[in-house]
């Protein structure tokens, strides 16, 4: 399991996520990805999906047709980890080849 | 492009759908379904994306992990139509596969 981020280690890991916004109430990272198309939006998930099982770090998100809202955190550590930036990084990764 | 349902036309339907609920401030179903694990839930909703492309008729949903909440409306129509209805009876029977 990882360790929750410090606040120093947290500024830092968020650094070169620039699409990605903390929420207020809730120590977690929140992303909207906007696709082509359903196909595009699920075709993301789907691949995101694979990797997220593999890792055993699942995202919360929700999707409307082409639009696919992300919002991770680290239920075990109550708050944000390297996990949750290892995948932030993924998505992003992922979303710019779809 | 379905018509919207009547009152009456409503009540019809959703018998026979009673896991679902009406919103109260949006013409709208919703249902959670609850799965054994990710793999189970996203296997699902995969089963149900593929319907959807098809029906052209898309969800609303919300996952994560192991939970799945839908939300059904007809954007076009502005509330529920038969498109609704059968895609919530697609997905209880695709659930139950599952």
């Amino acid at each position: 399991m990882s360790a929750r981020l410090t606040d120093a280690e947290r500024l830092e890991a968020l650094a070169g996520l620039d699409a990605w916004t903390l929420l207020a109430g809730r120590e977690a990272i929140r992303r909207t990805y906007a696709f082509a198309d359903f196909n595009a939006a699920f075709g993301f998930m789907t691949r995101v999906a694979l990797l997220a099982e593999k890792m055993d770090h699942h995202p919360e998100w929700f999707n409307v047709y082409r639009t696919v809202e992300v919002t991770l955190t680290t239920h075990d550590a109550g708050g944000l980890t390297l996990r949750d930036i290892d995948l932030a990084r993924a998505m992003d990764r992922i979303a710019g080849q779809t």
